[in-house]
């Protein structure tokens, strides 16, 4: 089993931008510290919901500064960078940390992003998934060219040449049962988004298997990471009163930064976010406490007991999995390494 | 005075891609450990004339690696890069590095890296000073809006913001009189490319300082980087022959990948490297055997003793400059260490 630390570099008002950049490579090397195999960094533009906007650049400081550590995107946004750089950088990362860099790869959902690099936003799947093809064609293939519907180009060679054999890994940050379908079929693993319902976690991986399985792979070996948040207290009110507050945050700016209803209503490609919200909603789950209160129910959050007894029902429901843990969520640094520490001492 | 080393990642036939990324690192530890201040990286695509295709990342795992030395990109080639995103990029890695990284922007002269990415070689002068325009104000203002020919977008914060005051430096990879007086009129730095003549290097410092002055900066204030290739032995002779096959294989990529003639006839953004051309043609000094062996010459290539004299010259020709070092001359990794120990301890 692996276990990795996720790292928002978030941004509430009671910090600044170097306490969040300082923290984020102290984290990293608590989590090596600690035993953790990975941490995986995000990117975000424009918005104090997450300060790095470059994955690439931060994974090379901080595999820089590790010895072990594997260090993935949480994922990269494919629409805004040329699948060709996304090859290239990944094999650079690759080669300079012998294989510790993983790369996770999502189609954004936050539509300045898509307005400042000018991306339509109709077309982020389309585009996602050419990438993911290219990248594949460029880390194993001689020359490769662009001969899709986005990316035209002739043939290049690509290099440097990645070390990893037969490439760098792909996981794909993908919720949509169409995305789902679309990774299995390609045997690429899945990034799962934080905090899940057990049954969500299921079905999304049997539904997986199912596909993966059409297409020849062996699910099996395929091991997906599963994000969620991870807070340990001397009881379970008291773990989730301790970031309550950020999360509830995290929350609120996420919602400010993303689509509103009005764009996912014009945006076929996000016909499956528009209904998960509608549902919410309509089932009433859609005031802050009563939804934080509840997703916290699915996570890892309570004294070392009830953690470990919740990650066993997460791993049970996500089968062959790695957990990737937000463990930031009381927004101090030191209270955030002594929870990286508790997780591995005593959950 | 300040002393750099040039990280060139040139892959010659004898080197795997994983040997070429292992001497990168070693050599940044090198320079670190023997006292100079800085290491350059450069940005090429689809080319064994230069294996880094991403300066950011590349810079980002060396300053993980290092704790005192500062890097450099020389240069990003700015017109393949929003320049939103290399703001972002930038003050991510002088946040990470506590202002460690220095950012120098190019142009490029490599037409497949136009025709990838999809950039008009026509525009790449206005790319590039579009790209400085909006990092300085994205740097430095709340907000940003492109409002240019080329780069529109509405005004956005720009995270995370630079640890640097009043921001992170900009260098200008320039060689055209008009560019040389562009940077200048704003303060960039110049980085001057390896191997320029003496009375080359002067003239450029003196239009610059001129135009600088008009514009109401100190020339004084103003520290350029000047590139060139050393190589000490135990005579002039055995340190041009050491070196001699490698520059005249690199000269010869550089050839294949760059512009040809008729490329830069039908570029009015290129006829400064046009005229070049055409005036080593007409002095006879086209041919690699007489032009490798003149341009060593301005370089410090010989004798501890003799390496000193020449770069006592190269820096009373540019004023106050540092001095950024390809040392790798050999081909051969250990003997570049030992080319790096030896310029630290004895020139």
């Amino acid at each position: 089993m692996n276990w990795g630390v996720l790292l928002t570099t978030a941004k509430p008002d009671h910090m600044t931008d170097r306490d969040v950049m300082e923290s984020v490579v102290g984290y990293a090397k608590s989590a090596e510290r600690w035993g953790f195999s990975s941490a995986w960094v995000l990117e975000h533009h424009f918005t104090s919901y997450g300060l790095c906007p470059d994955t690439l650049t931060l994974a090379g400081y901080l595999l820089g500064q590790t010895t072990t550590l594997h260090v993935g995107s949480a994922g990269l946004i494919a629409p805004l960078t040329h699948p060709v750089r996304i090859a290239e950088s990944t094999a650079l990362l690759d080669q300079l940390s012998n294989g510790r860099f993983h790369l996770g790869l999502g189609r954004g959902s936050f539509p300045t992003d898509f307005k400042v690099f000018g991306i339509d936003p109709a077309t982020t799947q389309e585009l996602t998934r050419e990438c993911a093809d290219l990248l594949v064609k460029a880390w194993t293939q001689e020359t490769v060219s662009g001969e899709g519907k986005h990316y035209v180009f002739p043939p290049v060679p690509v290099y440097p040449k990645p070390r990893s054999s037969p490439r760098p890994s792909i996981h794909i940050a993908g919720e949509s049962p169409s995305t789902v379908e679309w990774a299995a079929r390609n045997g690429f693993p899945l990034l799962m988004q934080l905090g899940l319902a057990d049954e969500e976690l299921r079905s999304r991986v049997e539904l997986y298997n199912e596909f993966a399985e059409l297409a020849g792979h062996d699910p099996g070996s395929i091991e997906h990471a599963v994000v969620c948040v991870g807070h340990v207290a001397e009881s379970r009110e008291k773990a989730k009163a301790a970031i309550f507050g950020l999360i509830e945050w995290w929350g609120e700016e996420g919602q400010r930064a993303g689509f509103q209803i009005e764009d996912l209503r014009r945006l076929p490609n996000y016909r499956y976010h528009l209904r998960r919200i509608e549902q919410a909603a309509l089932e009433g789950r859609d005031s802050a406490a009563t939804w934080i209160s509840d997703w916290l129910d699915n996570n890892p959050v309570g004294t070392p007991e009830q953690c470990a007894e919740r990650l066993k029902g997460i791993k049970a429901a996500a089968g062959s999995s790695q957990i990737v843990l937000a463990l930031e969520g009381s927004g101090d640094p030191v209270a955030s390494n002594q929870n990286i520490e508790r997780f591995a001492t005593e959950v």
